[in-house]
């Protein structure tokens, strides 16, 4: 990049007032949170808002059979783009900068550096994803999934919601059903910038982080069926208590996730105990032991100790187990060299950085299927996501698209072969 | 007593078949169950049988102004008599034994003698007490409470249901509110016969459970509150999960139990987590601790090692802790001559006995306040009870019955002072 490149930033204000903007369309009252959940009327009108901006810049428009939009700037090359871009769907209880941030920053790179009048070796591209939320289709990441091939969009498109309302049928009413080709045009690298959903960033006092990966995943429901009993009558030795297995794996998942360390995390999110009466020894409990590590070995080993522990425990009290997988996915490395890029541009503009895993899912890890792929984070205030309460400070908004921006224009130059 | 009251004994089949003919009343249908909640038409219809049995047998009976029913047989004397008695109300889900037994023994008991022409120095009494079961009007035992001056009537008819139905309307609405005074009459001593709800005898094959008294019971709800986060993107270091306090209370009580031994059981029948979502830590987990031991000293004990591991639990992650007591009762000792007979005669009989406290709350602990009191029990199938299936054999109701017959007839001969 030459000097005048290097000066280039995007307009904070613009950007800050197109994300308030798309929060307002299916603004939960009361708040400042938002519910667009994937296909539905408030989904079709922030779709709507942002294709207006993407058509007012004059970019070239493809959207594809399961909804997925990309726009891509006017260039005199045949070359692949740069792509970055998220998505504008929403848990029922969202914010305004889950995904949101990673499309309007995108749209605001491209427009910055068309507004310069660079001219690049290949051109900048943003996409939205669709229902990469999963909060009413699963699975989640589903449009980013069908555009990288990983699902024909022929299955995608029998996905109901829990009323029975299939995807094919709502992109048909919203009108977002369109002829560009997919699996979509493999991009030249990917890059995605997100909030960060957790506190780290915060807690450390660090402006970007640098993503390495997404954690891998497993889910585990645990159905435990003892012997329902007198809380009074029964002695501790005739007891088959469900409830005081469910315990022991809750304490025992805590204490590997220390014992394991680094981005080891172990979460017994789901205790649903049966019949939850005060004198009642309970007949039964469902729990789900959330397990997830950057290193697929580990995390492996993290699931061999929770079901030998889960085994032994549940003997010791005679209670019967019945485990079912609820997903299971291996961790995903982004490319070293986008990795590097990222990392450099937070160092040249005197931004604090660190590395660190994504411990959500995001498009990204789809991209990384076909290209080199990575993502930066900006700090989420007190961590907090899919909540009305989620916020990024406008300075570390601007920070995040300026980091996006660099390294998007770095990775024009990047001869990755 | 002489050769022919040891040989008496009560009639087998008019004691079933009468246990058979109240749980008619209020039967749950396609189950063995009743649902007879004090002061329903349910109650009423039971009541109204019972009391039609007793009038044909030409008992003298009292009903006083909280509903309790006590029939007298006749005899010559002034003296107090030896009483027995239960209750007839049930759960919503309830069974046919759990109070119903008592009841019906009781009157056999007194059949049997007045068949037998059996001159007594003093007479048997039996009667039915209102609400034991508390499954419609808190607290439970309000009958037997009130008898024996532990709550005045005026306070006990003020009682509402949950939809806001008074005790005292609901009497005068049944036609149960009668004169007799209040407290009642102190019998001269008071035996119980009731299915033990609990699974020990059957475990130990033994017929016969000679009761020492009540266990005393400390329940205590506790609220834990910490900070809902992603299970993905929080490192356990910053996390301040309700849940895994919640777990370590309940291994902790468990293992308090099982160290105490003896009658100490230790419960944690609820356990309700928020928002109970698989890749969310919880923000506030609901949890009751249910303890209870036969020896006051030692429930204390308890109770204060509970609070201090659940103090340095919640504080070790952060967690706000409230708690809240739902009940407090102190163990109740059964008079020691009573047990002593209550024994004797199960001896006498060539049935296996062994001493044990009762788990749960019976109208008998109400009798201790005021006189010499003891309990029989008899085997519970499974140890089922408070359910639809709860059952005990016709053998062990004829042998716990005819204990309860032997042990009233001692008992009219004994002088306690």
């Amino acid at each position: 990049m030459d000097a005048s490149t290097r000066a280039l930033s995007v307009d904070r204000d613009r950007l800050v007032r197109r994300l308030l903007a798309l929060g307002e369309l299916g603004a939960i009252e009361g708040t400042t949170g938002c519910a667009r959940l994937a296909l539905t009327d408030e989904d079709k009108a922030g779709r709507d808002l942002v294709l207006t901006w993407m058509t007012d810049l004059g970019l070239d428009i493809q959207i594809d059979g399961i909804g997925n939009v990309v726009a891509t700037m006017p260039n005199d090359s045949q070359n692949a783009p740069v792509m970055t871009g998220s998505h504008i769907d929403t848990v029922a209880t969202g914010g305004r900068y889950d995904g949101t941030l990673g499309v309007l920053a995108g749209l605001e790179v491209i427009e910055s550096v068309m507004a310069a009048g660079v001219d690049l070796r290949r051109p900048l591209a943003v996409g939205w994803f669709t229902d990469e939320e999963g909060a009413r289709f699963a699975p989640d990441m589903l449009g980013s999934l069908v555009y990288v091939g990983g699902l024909s969009v022929e299955d995608a498109l029998l996905i109901e919601d829990s009323n029975g309302v299939s995807v094919g049928s709502e992109l048909e009413r919203i009108g977002y059903s369109g002829p560009a080709p997919i699996p979509g045009r493999r991009p030249h690298a990917y890059v995605e910038l997100h909030i960060e959903q957790g506190p780290i960033l915060e807690d450390e006092g660090i402006k970007i982080g640098v993503v390495e990966g997404v954690q891998g995943i497993s889910w585990t429901e645990v159905k435990l069926t003892g012997q329902s009993c007198h809380a009074g009558t029964t002695p501790m030795r005739l007891r088959r208590d469900p409830g005081v297995v469910a315990s022991r794996v809750n304490v025992f998942v805590r204490e590997l996730a220390t014992r394991f360390g680094n981005s080891q995390v172990a979460t017994c999110g789901v205790v649903t105990q049966v019949p939850n009466l005060v004198n009642v020894v309970p007949s039964e409990v469902t729990m789900t032991v959330d397990l997830r590590n950057t290193d697929e070995s580990l995390l492996r080993k993290a699931e061999a100790e929770f079901h030998e522990f889960l085994k032994a425990a549940a003997d010791a009290e005679n209670v019967a187990v019945q485990c079912r997988q609820l997903a299971r996915f291996e961790p995903v490395d982004f490319d070293p060299r986008v990795i590097e890029t990222v990392e450099r541009q937070a160092q040249g503009a005197n931004l604090s950085s660190r590395r660190m895993p994504s411990g959500a899912g995001h498009d990204a890890q789809m991209f990384a299927r076909v290209c080199p792929t990575g993502m930066v984070f900006d700090p989420s205030v007190d961590g907090i996501s899919h909540n009305v309460n989620e916020f990024t400070h406008p300075d570390d908004i601007e920070a995040g698209a300026n980091v996006l921006l660099r390294t998007m224009l770095e990775l024009t130059e990047t001869d990755f072969s």
